[in-house]
């Protein structure tokens, strides 16, 4: 029942292959004045190929060529060179693939601004690096302290976990590093220990402590730390071993019984080759950006296209402490690498074990281009629920349903303490759904005072850190082609006189429509209320004469947004909004970048300047923005693991007068009885 | 895996059976003073025995009953009974069963008010009087109408759908009916003549024509409307055949292949005995009231209490329109009987083909109990993604987690066009779900002038008109017992100096937590911003020093709720509140009642009367009453069918400082591996 067919063209939004990653580090390599290296070793004050990905064509392009109206758009990739040598980063797009022949600098016109070394993430070379100093530093400057407080020995070590921003202003590279426990979730096995490391200079040998933490105690230097250690003047923490709470290994014991599995007795109803996906009636390209995440293009339902770009953009999250460690700290994973982190998903866990596992490959930090097998799942699932149904009890006695079969495409992105689960799930009613949830470790403090202002204890001295989470979504819906325009619909009480009873009057509710006109009246803040009904509509009319629409659906459960007062909000403004809608350009692909983390004050994308020249939205290409989330107040059942159960958000795209009926009463999976 | 166990004592939440409810029957019609009759062509004017039902035993005689301090509560059942030779409406508490000896009119103590006949619901008896009536004072008159305008003849009729509440006031018994094609879905088939019945006497030879609507005009005669008709002084309607938009049928030649489908390969990990149900950790009592629907009793996790009831109480919706059919419709359904419309679950599309189905038995206008077999489904269905898993990519390299197999206890209500599916969903990670989704017809009208302000056309002249959907919950946790306080906790930005840069202020999250005092402070409205965690808490502590709580997460889209101005809106003043918090009492046992829909101006319950008393809610036995819901405004894919996708709501109760870490690590599906 494959009604929708493969598309070579999908071709176009496919991620690099590795030997097209080889062919474009060869190439770079081979560009003398630039000097590039690919060790992960290389030194910060050396140039570093970062990262290879694939750079999207032009929207236009990529249409022309999908609608049979153009040529394939010259297949290029984005790459990022972290310029020690000249303090700069660099991005160049290099093409065309398969035998680059040029490579263009981009930085300037991608970001209008340049991209000092500061702005770079912290790469392994770095990472081994601040080990090194660590160790040098600190631990063996303070054998004792570490030995006596944290049982620090030749067989017992304490893990890092650094916290971000890297300080306080443009420019900064400082960063608390937070000390825990080698234990299996060392997220929630906090020392008590946290150094300040100013690791600004690209010459390693300059770098400095700032500052340290022992006990809720700061001290200047280590020497600081010590003398007040030996002299008693700092209440010591002392050595015990910490219970194994933080183990996910079942318990012994137990009367195993495998429980309920999905199988497809029929086969699968879906089909994946190369980057693209059927299902029924649906078909979609697919790619895996390594910053970012997961993204489907070009999603048709019954080869009409309802979605150009379905992508992730940015998972973030704000902590509450009173320990440096966490006071500060804004997570921006895109600038670590969302998509980066997908590793190989374990079958029946992960995804179902029957679902299909594709590969993804990626040039990110590393020597060469790596492959994570397993990396993306596709399958259908049984939602074990009717996805419509009606059982007819008066004067007709029928029954009509059927059963919610959907495709859901899967990664799960474990990026330091949580995992995030990504979904889009394709449902045979022509709504398509994108999902976030949250497991994982929590982020977590040693317990000192005050810190219960900032959460709840979960283990002993061990605090879990109120935080939010915000997700960033970009969905490029085409309703009936490009030319679109933002509505918005709700209800209104309006007292109205009985027309059987003219002087009786009610409040009878109404539809109210509005289509909003610019970018800044459709940007929707979280903290106003918004209409319940979001739509990108086109002007082609449904049979009824109302226009063809996608309704987006928010779930989320956000917490409060940074204040804008603060000067890192503008590295996260989309997350004022829950949904934005904003004219398309191809310049403004991603609402947050790779460079915004490591400097916050002065980001090299600020979504809020996608809405401030307040374009016309009127029969434009638009893009909704939207932003979900949930506020999590940390308990004790989020030890060891946070449940995916209640943890989540997401939108959902709702055909809303687009078709002329339920698209699923063409589906096979139709029943209908009567008593004949 | 069962650690759960079941207990014969669930029984005193037990549904009636067949032979209790005869037992009830058999000594009501004994009462020689009552002349109680059970035919359903009982007159309005006789004395007919409505309703039998389970009469819940008070809660404190339960609990000590349960826990082994007391004997079993005497067995008891609730009759209603309309005495049209007084002309009220009485309700009887009858026991002991299997024998019964008494019988109390308990009607004045439980509503404080007198129930005179027009607040009953219509009977079965009533309808086939109104159809009569409509057959020999309509149809038979207006024969050249009828068949020029809408194809009546011998061998084919309308079908009637009549509209609520009857009337504007207090005592009013006048009901719109609206005509539809008699086609499978006829509620989207509406033909445009609706007319105002009264039918208030209790002698139906009494009752009149009030009104009648045609082609938007109104007339006050059946003879008026057939003169207008005949001197051509009205637009008429010229009948003609509609495409079967409104069917169900699969479509023809689909290639079938069917698709996943759960199974559970080492058998079932739950057990269903009497109306008791096992799972893993869990146990509960069930019950179907024919009123309220669904309910749950005495749930408990590892055997601890966590839940007293969780039960359905009301669906509400409200609609808008400029004709009056729907311009002042107002559906309370469990005035119609919500559980009494749970019919035959459908293998493998309304739940699993392996799921549990249970019978149930009901009394409610009928002249003998009713088993209707399998309408309650209860099953384990893997949900398809992890409950939590982690992937460790630093230091340790290992992965844990579980695959999210919960138990689903289902029921469909499907209450003339509407059909909602109720699920109470026990997770492995302590959290119980409450959700609902709605599917079936829409309610339309024929389209006249003005009818697009209240909605959309979703067919030739049919007119999807916008709805709200308001769903109430009664959830009384008993957390640690049943003495409980009410806590919110949420987050807020407070500006505070960096303790290592103190000249260097930043926004950072604390949390808030309050403990509410009296009702009306915990009686939390839809229309102001509520703080995000909501918990019912002990003063038990965890093995942190927190308290023991269940938070209550709210998934809601619901439209605005009728204004307080109208004099319906006390019959359905839940709806005020997203969440409102009661001191447990026996006789406040629903938020909603048989006889609010058909006299909403004066509702023998209205849920605001339960706070208005402000009482304290510290340290007392605390219920939570949650409304869910969402705004609807039907659009062409709600034909024929409204789809579950996006379409619902409910309620998550999730332990919080509950346990002392997530149970589910205890889980026989918990997965571990690492590189060895
Ligand atoms: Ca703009
Ligand atoms: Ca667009
Ligand atoms: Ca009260
Ligand atoms: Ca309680
Ligand atoms: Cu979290
Ligand atoms: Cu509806």
């Amino acid at each position: 029942p494959l009604l929708a067919k493969h598309d070579e063209r999908s071709v176009v939004f496919a991620d690099l292959s590795q030997e097209e990653y080889l062919q474009v580090q060869t190439y770079m390599r081979q560009q003398k004045g630039l000097e590039i290296r690919t060790k992960q070793t290389t030194k910060p004050s050396e140039n570093f190929l970062f990262l290879v990905d694939l750079c999207l064509p032009k929207k236009a392009d990529v249409l022309a060529f999908l609608d049979g109206k153009g040529p394939a758009p010259e297949r290029q990739a984005t790459v990022v060179v972290f310029h020690g040598s000249t303090g700069f980063i660099k991005e160049y797009v290099v093409g065309p693939l398969p035998n680059p022949t040029h490579h263009r600098d981009v930085t300037q016109e991608k970001y209008r601004m340049q991209l000092p070394m500061t702005k770079r993430p912290v790469t392994v070379g770095e990472y081994a690096l601040m080990f090194d100093f660590f160790e040098r530093e600190v631990f063996s400057k303070l054998e004792k302290v570490m030995r006596e407080s944290f049982g620090v020995g030749p067989n017992r070590k304490l893990n890092a976990f650094e916290q971000m921003p890297r300080g306080v202003r443009s420019g900064d590279r400082q960063t608390w590093v937070s000390f825990f426990r080698d234990m299996s979730g060392m997220y929630i096995h906090p020392v008590g220990f946290e150094v300040l490391l100013n690791h600004q200079s690209l010459n390693a040998s300059r770098w400095t402590v700032e500052r340290l933490l022992y006990n809720g105690h700061y001290f200047d230097s280590v020497e600081e730390l010590k003398r007040a250690y030996e002299e008693g003047r700092v209440t010591k923490i002392l050595y015990k071993q910490s219970p194994d709470y933080g183990s996910l290994k079942p318990k012994p014991g137990l009367q195993r019984q495998v429980g309920p599995q999905q199988f497809s007795a029929e086969g699968k109803r879906f089909s994946v080759r190369n980057n693209h996906v059927v299902y029924l009636d649906w078909s979609f390209a697919f790619g895996l950006s390594a910053l970012t995440g997961m993204r489907a293009f070009d999603v048709r339902f019954r080869g009409e296209r309802v979605i150009y770009e379905l992508s992730v953009q940015e998972a973030m999250s704000v902590y509450g402490s009173v320990t440096p460690g966490m006071v500060v700290t804004k997570f921006l994973d895109s600038s670590i690498g969302i998509g980066r982190f997908a590793h190989e998903l374990v079958r029946g866990v992960d995804c179902p074990y029957d679902a299909t596992y594709v590969d993804s490959v990626r040039y990110i930090d590393t020597p060469k281009p790596v492959r994570f097998r397993n990396s993306i799942c596709v399958f259908e699932h049984n939602m074990g629920q009717p996805l419509r149904r009606h059982f007819a009890d008066f004067f007709h006695h029928s029954y009509g349903g059927m059963a919610n079969s959907a495709l859901v495409f899967r990664t799960i992105t474990a990026i330091g303490n949580y995992d995030y689960m990504w979904d889009f799930i394709f449902y045979q009613s022509g709504s398509v759904e994108a999902k976030v949830h949250a497991t994982g470790y929590i982020s977590s403090s040693y317990m000192v005072r005050g810190s219960l202002k900032h959460g709840h204890q979960v283990a002993e001295n061990v605090l879990g850190n109120i935080h939010t989470h915000f997700i960033n979504f970009k969905v490029d819906l085409d309703v009936s082609g490009v030319k679109n325009v933002f509505q918005t619909k709700d209800m209104e009480f309006v007292n109205v006189s009985l027309p059987w009873i003219p002087d009786h009057f009610a409040m009878i509710p109404q539809l109210v429509e509005k289509q909003l006109k610019t970018e800044k009246e459709a940007a929707l803040r979280y903290d106003t209320k918004t209409p319940r009904y979001l739509h990108i509509a086109s002007n082609a009319t449904n049979s009824w004469g109302h226009q063809r629409s996608y309704r987006l659906q928010v779930f989320s459960f956000a917490g409060d947004h940074l204040p804008e007062s603060q000067a890192e909000e503008k590295s996260m403004s989309w997350a004022r909004y829950k949904v934005a809608i904003t004219k398309h350009k191809d310049q403004e692909q991603t609402s947050s970048s790779l460079y915004s983390q490591n400097d916050m004050w002065s980001p090299a994308v600020d979504f809020s300047t996608f809405i401030e020249d307040n374009e016309n939205i009127e029969n434009e290409d638009l893009v909704a923005w939207v932003t979900t989330g949930f506020l999590h107040i940390p308990h004790s059942e989020d030890i060891p693991n946070t449940v995916t159960v209640g943890n989540g958000g997401g939108v959902l795209l709702r055909p809303h007068n687009y078709f002329n009926q339920d698209p699923s009463i063409h589906s096979v999976d139709a029943v209908y009885f009567d008593p004949g």
